[in-house]
C-alpha cells in the first residue's frame, strides 16, 4: 500500500505542497553505478517549468533540484536518491477565496471530506506543482534505460489535440514539438491552436487536451500477467496525472469499432527481423512489450480554476459562487506531456528491472 | 510487487490455466463476520459462465465453485478464502493449430518470447478463463460491501457499444441489462446488435465493444492522493482484463474537446443534501469519491482468433499463415461485463478498508 | 499489505485451516523454465509429515501434494504455481473441548478477541499444518536456486537444543540430521534425547527446542538495505514460524557479551580466494551476505496443547481449566525443521532475484 | 518490495549518508489532524543524539529537524510528511582510512561487493545516523497512538545488558532510565556500568549490549496472521537496526528450556477483567497481542569500528591491517534505546491502522 510510491522496483515518493518549503521525492531501487548529474534532471525540468511562454501558469519558478543523497562522485551508489526543490514564488494571499469554497471540478471538496482538513494555499498537495517532482524521478530512469539499453531509447510526448483542434499525427516531428509552446508535433497547426488559445484564456476559460506519448527501442518480453501487465501501469501512471480522465493504448477506444481482421496486427520475418503491419495494440500483447512502439495517449480535462463564475458552496454548506483570479494554466494538459515522458519512462525502467528479476 | 495478485488490502491471487485441472483463487484481508455461501459466488459467476447462448463461445463449463477456506458456519473468519473451480470442457487437441504458431492480435507471441516457454493448450494463462477467478473475488467483495454500507451499494455494467453500433445510455434500464444476450442496457436497439453480431460471426470475423460502469451509493472520501487515486486503480483494473485497450472516467477522452466551464461540475446544497448538477467527473475529483454515481466505461478490443485467415510467423521464425478454428467468442466484450463489475466492486472495497484505516 | 503473503518477487500465498477439505498455497514470481515435479516437492514434504515417529503428533495425513497450474510438460512457465495438499485424518470432535475454551499459550484467545469468530477445529488456521503449504513452497525456491546457482548451494537445518539437553555443534553431520527422529546433527546425543522426549510425554508435558540452519554456496551480494537486509527478512520469516520466540543470527544475543575484537570477523585473501577468520556475523553484514555459510538459529517454545491441567477462562468470561487431549507434538520444535528450511530457501531465492534486478 | 521504505499503512522511507548535506524521511499514511509540531520530534532525537556523553560519539550534531510538507496549521493533513536533519560536522579526511580497506565486522565489504561503489565517507548509508531519520518517524507514530489509544499507550526502552554486565530487570525504573547515560533502568549498576565501558573505550576496544522493550496499554487484537504477525514484523524492525543480530519476545530464546506447563501463561477472569499469570509470551500469541505488556529484547554487537589492530583485506584484493581513529561509539548499544523505541511505535501504530482497516 503507498499512498504516495510510485513502482515496484524502481519506486519514487513525492512529497509536498504547493506552497510548502519545498517539494521532492526520494527515488529507491535505482541501479548503481550510472552517471547523473543536477543538470540531467534540470533540462527535463526546464521542460515543465511554469512561466515559459504566455500559453501556461505566470507563477515563477525556476525549479532549481539539488540531490541531497544516492549518488557519490558523480555516480549513483544503489541508495535512496532524495531531491528537492525550494518553492519560491508562492502568493497564498491569492488563495484567500478559496480558503473555504469548494471550486467546482477540482480536489478542494473531496480532499476536505476525506481528511477533515486541506492546506488550501495553492491547492496545497493537490497541486500539480506535485508533477515536478515526477518529471525529476523520470529523469533518472531515462538515464538508466539509456545505459542499460543504449540511446536507441527515447520517449517523446506531445499534444496531438488542442481543445476541439487536432492535429495530423501523421506529420508527428520530433523536432518540431520541443520548438513550441504546445508541444505539437504538426507544425501546420501551431498558428491555429495560438489563436484559439488566446481566445479561450481570454475569455476567462479553459480547454482540455490530448496527450501522445511513443516509446521507441523497447525490447520484446516488458511486463508481467496478469496484474503487473505494462499497459496496466501505464493506465495507471497516467490516470494519476493530474487531472487526465482517459487513457488509450494503441487503438484505444477506438477499438471497439473494429472488427478482428481489422485490428490484429500481422505478423511476418524477413530474415533475423521481425515486423508487425500494423500498430493497432500500440506495442503491447498481453500486457507485454511486442518489440514495437509503444503508443498511449491520453486526456487532460480543461483547468478548473477559471475567471467564468460557477456555482458552489463552502465549507459550512451554504450556497454561493465562485471566480478564480490566481494565475492559471489556459490549458493544464500542455505542461502534462514532460510529465506523461516521465511517468512511461518510469514504468519502462521498473518492467525492465521487473523483467530481469524473473526472466533473465 | 505481485504479478498475479490484485488489491492492496482486500486482494485476491489468481491462478491456474485454461487447460489445466482447475482455475482459482485466493482472497486475503477479507473482514470477518460476512456472511457468504457458494450460491453467493455462483450467482456472479454465471453471469459470466460461456455456452449460454449462441453469441458466446460454446464451450460448455457449468463453473462451479468450491468454497476450500476462511468460510466457517457460514461466515468468513478474516483468514485466506480459497476458492477453486475445475475446468471440464477442455478440448486441447483444438490448440494444435497454434501450437507453434503466434495468433496476431494475441499475446501467443509475446508470452512465448518472455517467457521462452508457453502452454498454447486454451492459451494457457492468457485465456479470459482467468477472469472467472475475478468475478469470484468480486462476489466477495460486494457482499462485503452490502453488509458495511448497506443495500444502496451497486454496481452494474452493460454494454453500451457492441462493434459501431452503439446505444442510447439515456434509455439505460438496469433490468434489462440482465434479459439480453448482449448486457445491452437500451432495450430499443438488442433486435439490430443481434443481427449485426450474427453477420460477424458468420463472417468467421469479430468485433469490439465498450462497456460502461456505473457505481451507486458511494461514500464520500473513497481514493487516497497521489498514487492511490481511485481513478487510477480504477484504469489500473479495466486495463487488466484482456484485450481492454482504453479506459474513461465520466466524460473520459471527450473531456479534452470540453472547455472549463462546460466540463466542471457545479454544485449546490439544498438543506443536508449536496447535489451536483452534472457528472463530467464521474464521480471522482483528485483520485477521492465525490459521493455521486462513479462512472467508467472501456474498449474491448475484437477477439484475435478468428476464422479469417491472417499473416503471421511460427516459432521457428518462418511466414506462415493462421485460421483459428477452435469455440471463440464472436465478442469478447460482451462477457467483460461481469468481469467489470467484480473488479469495481474489488476496487471500492480496497478503498473502503483503506480510507477506514487512515481516516475514520 | 501481505497478511498471508510471504516474500517480493518470490513470493507465495498460503490458505487452508487444520481441518478444512484441504490447504494449499500459490507460487507466484518463480522463473521460468525451472524443472519442477511433484515429487521434488513431496520428498520435503515427507520430511515434515506428521506421525513418522512417537515423538510427532499421530495425526496420520499422507501429505501428498498435486500441482494445479503453473508447470507445463515438466517446466514452470513463470506463471503462477498453485498447490493443494488435502486433508484427511480430521478428528474434529477432539476439540469439541477447545471449542468453547482458550489453551493457555495458544492463538485461540487471541484470534477469537481479534476476528469475533474462529474455526476451532484442529486449531484451524492457527494451526502448525499450514506450514505443509511453506515446505512446499520451499520445495520449489530450492530448485530454482540449485539451477541458478548450481550444487553447491544447499540449506540444512538441526535440531541443537531440546529442552534442557544441547548438543556439540561442532560434531554437526549433515548425514547424521536424516538418520535420527530428531533432526540431531550430533549422533552422541541422541539416545539421551529419546529417553528425555519419552519422559516429558509421559508426563503429559512438552518442551521447547532449538534450530539451526546453515545455508551454503551463497554468494555475496544478497540483502537490500536499510528495509530488505537479508537478516531481517530471516528473523522476519522464523518469527512467523508458529511458536516461534528468538531468532539469532551468527552470535545473535551472545554477541552483546563479546567486545569487538572478540566480535569482528578478520579477513584475509589468498590468491582469488577471499577468508574469514571466524564467522560471528552468520555470513551477514550491513545486511547483505559475505559470501560465508549463513548461520541462523531460532527457539520454539513448548507445545502449548498439553495434557497437564491449567488454568483459563471460556469465551463468556468464566474460569475453568483445561487439559487438552488431541494427537499433539510432544516437542513442536522438531517438524519445526523443514519448515525453517523451507523458509531460508525462499528468502534466499528471494533476495538472489533482487539483486539480480538492481545489481547484475 | 521496498528497499528503503518500512511500514504497511504507516509507511517511512528514509534517506541520506552519513556526510552528505543531510538525512531524512517521508512519512506516509499518517492519519490527519494530529497535532505535531518540530519540537514533539526534536524530544526524541535529542534522546538519540550524539555527543550527549562521554560514553558516546563525540561528533557534534545538534539534529535539529524541519518538518517540510504534510502539517498545515500544527496538524497533519493525511498527506506525506517530509523531515529532514543537516549533516553538521562531518570530518570526512577521517574516514581516508577506510576508503580503501573494509573493517571487519562492518559493511564495508558487502556494500562494495553488491554495488560496486560505495560512499566510504562517515561510512555513507551503512552508517547508524540513518537510524535518526527512524526515530523522528517514532515521534510522529507515537503522538498518533496517544491520541488514538490515550496516555496509557507507552513504549519504553532500556539497556538490561551492558557487555558482560547485566542489571536486575525486576528493579525496572522508567524515571531511572532518563537519568544515566546508558539508559539503564537500573539505578544499583549504574556505577558498574560506568566503570567498565570507560575501561573498554580506553583499551581502544567496544562492547556490545541488549536492549530490553516494554510497551504498554496496547489493546488486544494487533497483528494479522500468518504473514503478517506483530512479532513477525518486531523482529524485522530490531534486527533492521545496525549491528543487531538477535530478537527475542518475552521468553524469547530461553523458551527452548521450558516445559510446557511453565511456559504457556495461565488466564482468569475477574469480574471485567481479565489477567494473565505470567508472560512469557511478551504478550504476543499467534503473532497478535494479547492486551498484556509487549516485551522485546534485542542484542547489539560491539562496535566495528576500533582502535585494536585488525587483519583485513583492501579493495584491490591485498592483505593489510586497520586500525580505525574517527569518533565511535564504546557502545552502540547504548544509543538503539530510542531507535527500537521509535521502530516500535510505527510497527504498533501500523498494526493498529491495519486492524482498524479489517475488523473494526
Amino acid at each position: 500500500m503507498s499512498f504516495n510510491t510510485f513502482g515496484k522496483i524502481f519506486r519514487f515518493t513525492t512529497w509536498g505542497e504547493s506552497h510548502g518549503p519545498a517539494i521532492g521525492c526520494v527515488i529507491d531501487g535505482c541501479p548503481p553505478n550510472i552517471n547523473i548529474r543536477e543538470s540531467d534532471i534540470q533540462i527535463e525540468l526546464d521542460k515543465r517549468r511554469p512561466g515559459q511562454s504566455k500559453f501556461t501558469t505566470q507563477r515563477k519558478e525556476d525549479d532549481k533540484v539539488k540531490i541531497l543523497s544516492g549518488v557519490f562522485e558523480g555516480k549513483t551508489t544503489g541508495t535512496p536518491i532524495s531531491l528537492i526543490i525550494y518553492n519560491k514564488d508562492m502568493r497564498s494571499r491569492d488563495y484567500e477565496t478559496i480558503k473555504n469554497k469548494f471550486r467546482p471540478g477540482h480536489a478542494d471538496f473531496t480532499y476536505f471530506k476525506k481528511y477533515g482538513i486541506r492546506d488550501y494555499r495553492g491547492g496545497g498537495r493537490q497541486s500539480a506543482r506535485e508533477t515536478a517532482s515526477r518529471v525529476a524521478a523520470g529523469a533518472v530512469a531515462k538515464k538508466v534505460l539509456e545505459k542499460k539499453i543504449g540511446k536507441k531509447y527515447k520517449v517523446v510526448g506531445a499534444v496531438t489535440q488542442l481543445g476541439i483542434l487536432g492535429c495530423d499525427t501523421k506529420k508527428w516531428n520530433d523536432q518540431t514539438i520541443r520548438k513550441n509552446p504546445f508541444f505539437c508535433p504538426d507544425k501546420s497547426i501551431v498558428k491555429l491552436w495560438e489563436k484559439y488559445l488566446l481566445s479561450i484564456r481570454k475569455s476567462g476559460n479553459s480547454c482540455g487536451a490530448i496527450i501522445e506519448l511513443r516509446a521507441r527501442g523497447i525490447p520484446v518480453g516488458l511486463g508481467a500477467p496478469i496484474y503487473s501487465k505494462l499497459d496496466m501501469d501505464i493506465a495507471s501512471a497516467m490516470m494519476s496525472i493530474n487531472a487526465v480522465k482517459g487513457v488509450n493504448v494503441g487503438s484505444g477506444m477506438n477499438s471497439a469499432q473494429l472488427t478482428g481482421d481489422q485490428n490484429s496486427d500481422e505478423i511476418s520475418q524477413s530474415g533475423k527481423k521481425l515486423k508487425f503491419f500494423s500498430n493497432n495494440a500500440g506495442g503491447i500483447l498481453g500486457g507485454i512489450s511486442t518489440g514495437q512502439e509503444i503508443i498511449v495517449s491520453f486526456a487532460v480535462k480543461p483547468t478548473s480554476s477559471i475567471l467564468k463564475s460557477r456555482k458552489t458552496i463552502n465549507k459550512f454548506g451554504e450556497n454561493t459562487t465562485i471566480s478564480v483570479k490566481g494565475r492559471h494554466d489556459p490549458c493544464v494538459g500542455i505542461r502534462a506531456v514532460p510529465v506523461g515522458e516521465a511517468m512511461l519512462n518510469c514504468i519502462l525502467l521498473d518492467h525492465y528491472l521487473m523483467h530481469k528479476a524473473q526472466c533473465k
